[in-house]
């Protein structure tokens, strides 16, 4: 005689800032109907995730029960919300609902897998809904970085339950809608069982800043500038860019886009007509036949990323275009934890060349973040009223304080971390059920499990070097010839100044001379005694234990 | 009939935050006796140099220049000055001069290299001076962030320059000299010629604060802590340490020391009498049998170091002792660039466990820069008022914007960064040559150069993974066998869903099969023809390019 029950289990996002995958699902235990909302990537770096491509999570668990996924949810077009959508669409062959301008960004993803763009079904705003299975969906804009997000009123005969997605309060967010208080209380006011709340800027002490307020100083910067000016910021952040371009545009510089995502952009803000009267563009080629100050550059790379337009530009020429002394660039951005590196590298190049740059330390507010900070959170909660508050989208300090903040204003919250499956039926959430999860990487073009071992081996030879033994066995299981060694990433000498090569070869060799016969019938045993060997000398000479791969070859089967 | 000209060459640090190592010359040119200032280190990471125990200067230039070199001076203890004194000791052979609590850790570095303690010789502050050769070196005390930091004044018969070492205008210093205008004034009152100075916080627009600022916030806050009390700081801030534990004193805390580098630097402090009266402090093995709101402990980690206290206190346990929900951990510290991923991972995990933590962003104030902040350096300039100022101790960006700060103030002011060979002799500072600088790296035992290629081969296996190609070649110039693959670090399976290995085998042995007797009995053709293949099968299996070791095994010689 189980009942039905209304389940939250996040994927993804609950314990770290990327790759959010959110799962609500309705029905008798084990049955439920399953919905998805958001299917984002999350950033690799050369720490943990050297050479990955993507970092996705993992929807195995998902991907058992396709038969019940009704639908996929995009609140919107950030990558850490969409960027999954062409990587996973065919383990999943769930319909995708979105807005115009996200729907037109998904297709994109999915058309590079050979996906038609009926696979993206393009959802109206509240009050319109979708009705799938056992649930009824509401798109409702919210303000963000980005045009048309949206929070989701996600309702079932259990109740209704708001997922925020990504929002701030801006009331004047330049493109796109402004956060409308009057609507999210219309929508609340039968009572909202849960509110699954951004907790990205929870430790921000004071209301966030309009992206409106970012104007006047960028447009006095670029007024001031001499030079060529340059500007850099999130592409997805197209208010953003209509500021900066509107700025160049006042101090009389024509605007050249440089980047592929930045022309994607504004591209798809204007075929969607979320962006009006974008000022009228220059090709690259026509920029070194002008005066330095009066073009403007909007380029890709705020966050340092190596390929992207600011990375060439500051080690030296892009699109034959190149930077001098007098020019300015301007990050008008936020540089994420752990990019800090690429970002100063960029500035030390553009140093060397006489580049000014201007960025969040020089004292002139040229960036507002997209996420609601503390004091909004709670005016959120308030309009809301939400019998109960559980923190998404941030890493476990964020989850935690928020469910701190939501507590200290009387209000039920639970701390759900990925694999957490929440019962949201009662009268108070409980755990359901703990879920294995994890993430999944984009490698070249594989899906591979972040527990496989292969990138693990990969920083292993990256921090070791990596040592290949190879002995040839003949017919009558003895050594022939020497050993052969080959080493890649470790030092050609080291104490004894003889090469490490020619070392180790000679121990082998050594070694082999001597075995018994068991052992070198025996490749297990032979390739133990040859790999210690191998790690022992070499530790000996250069002080470095290596990655040794040892081969065999028997000559008689 | 060239005369006698005196010379600024840095080695390291200039350019960079770390490795500091300037060289000073005075003589005819090719000629000059020499001394080094400074002979630091720069930490390694897993972007640019995985595996890298430490980065240390190239002082090749100075090294073939020995019989030259009269001595080496460290201004102060902190690794980025002292760090390699150890590992380049030998290749330079010169005495070592410096204040008795650096002079005490130098020692303790030159004994892991087995060097006797005499190496290192202990100087007087100013008035006294050193004289070696042509030069009068005097160690002026200047407040920084660890005991007996030291300024220079260098004299040689083309006048006298001033060396700031690290340093900031601190008046109220806690532990050891505070910052004494009147005897810097006295140093530079018959003129300097050029003042090479410290820039690290050239873009920090405000007065710095002095250490004593910190402790009545820290005092507030561990006696409103309720649980056990945790505090990280760099273990060589002895001011810091000693303000921490006396905050835990007067919350009826006792202290406890944890991890090498914090009982190191107490131990050196009390020895040289640096540090008087400091709290008796108890065993790691005493402190899981006290209350816990009456333990405190001071712990090495503050830049999130993986091996370091802080690191295992958040994985885990750490000596016997582990945090639980109702403890604080307090950074009394600042992130640097680069190192954010590594503490917000700890503070990720102290979430995990319900430890409150405590830094720089929960509104208190529990650190302060040990760097003179921009109008630090304008007032250091109008107290030596130098005819020329030269930054150091900065990336390019920080020098750039510290030579236009001294410019702005109608001050001469030169970008020299390493390998800049200044000539001081003149009346302006002018660029005598360029040399060629670099980094060593320390892996393992062995020193190897920058450029060597051995740690971009460990990058590239560690983005691109490794396949190991092993082919016999007979007598008779014929494959013997298939050819035998090994995989490291690459997906197992990729688009045909057959193991890659045997994918990439298969795809060999029929090359062999098909390829001319040229090819076979050519081993540059014929490696070159493998690694090709291999590499543009594998690209085809799972969209990557590996890096590929061909061993080709000759049956005849």
């Amino acid at each position: 005689m189980s009942s039905e029950r209304f389940i939250y289990l996040p994927l993804g996002g609950a314990g770290e800032i990327g790759m959010n995958a959110y799962v609500y699902g309705y029905g008798k235990p084990d049955e439920e109907r399953l919905i998805l909302v958001d299917l984002g990537v999350a950033f690799p770096d050369m720490d943990g995730t050297p050479g990955v491509d993507l970092i996705l999570p993992d929807i195995k668990w998902l991907e058992e029960r396709k038969n019940r996924l009704e639908a996929v949810f995009i609140t919107h077009a950030h990558e850490d919300h969409i960027g999954a959508v062409g990587h996973l669409y065919e383990r999943l062959g769930a319909p995708i609902y979105a807005r115009p301008f996200t729907a037109n960004l998904a297709r994109g993803k999915l058309a590079e897998y050979g996906i038609a763009e009926k696979a993206v079904r393009i959802a109206g705003t509240w009050p319109e809904t979708v009705k799938t299975g056992p649930f009824t969906v509401g798109f409702v804009p919210i303000s963000h970085s980005i045009p048309e997000s949206a929070g989701l009123a996600i309702d079932t005969p259990a109740g209704r339950v708001i997922h925020t997605g990504d929002f701030k309060l801006d009331e004047t967010p330049i493109v796109g809608e402004a956060f409308d208080p009057d609507l999210w209380a219309d929508v609340a006011k039968d009572g909202v069982k849960a509110m699954i709340c951004d907790s990205t800027n929870v430790f921000s002490p004071h209301a966030g800043r309009s992206e409106v307020s970012v104007g006047p100083e960028i447009i006095k910067m670029v007024a001031d500038a001499s030079g060529m000016v340059v500007a850099t910021t999130f592409a997805s952040n197209v208010a953003r860019v209509k500021t900066l371009a509107d700025a160049g545009v006042a101090a009389g510089r024509s605007i050249c886009l440089l980047g592929r995502a930045m022309r994607r952009m504004v591209e798809a803000s204007i075929e969607t007509g979320v962006l009006k009267d974008f000022p009228t563009v220059i090709p690259p080629e026509d920029v070194n036949s002008m005066p330095r100050e009066n073009v403007m550059l909007l380029v890709t790379g705020s966050q340092g990323e190596r390929r992207a337009a600011s990375a060439q530009l500051a080690n030296g020429k892009y699109m034959g275009i190149t930077l001098k002394e007098g020019d300015t660039f301007l990050f008008s951005s936020k540089t994420i934890p752990g990019n800090e590196k690429g970002v100063i590298r960029i500035i030390n190049m553009f140093s060397e060349k006489g580049v000014d740059v201007v960025d969040e330390n020089s004292g002139g507010h040229y960036h507002v973040s997209g996420h609601a900070n503390r004091p909004d959170l709670e005016r959120m909660q308030e309009i809301v009223n939400p019998q109960v508050v559980i923190p998404m989208h941030g890493e476990h300090r964020h989850l935690r304080e928020h469910v701190k903040l939501s507590q200290s204003k009387g209000r039920a919250s639970i701390l759900a971390v990925n694999g957490m499956m929440i019962d949201l039926s009662g009268n108070a959430p409980k755990v359901a059920e703990y879920i294995e999860t994890g993430r999944t990487y984009l490698d070249g073009s594989v899906q591979i499990g972040a527990l496989d071992g292969i990138v693990r081996d990969r920083i292993r030879m990256a921090l070791n070097g990596h040592v290949m033994v190879n002995v040839i066995i003949d017919e009558e299981d003895q050594p022939l010839g020497d050993a052969w060694v080959e080493i890649m990433g470790l030092a050609e000498t080291g104490r004894s100044r003889a090469p490490l090569q020619d070392v180790l070869e000679e121990d082998l060799s050594q070694f082999l001379g001597r075995a018994n016969a068991k052992t070198l019938r025996d490749d297990v045993r032979l390739e133990k005694e040859l790999r210690t060997l191998t790690r022992k000398s070499t530790q000996s000479e250069i002080g470095k234990k290596p990655e040794v791969t040892v081969v065999i070859s028997r000559l008689s089967a």
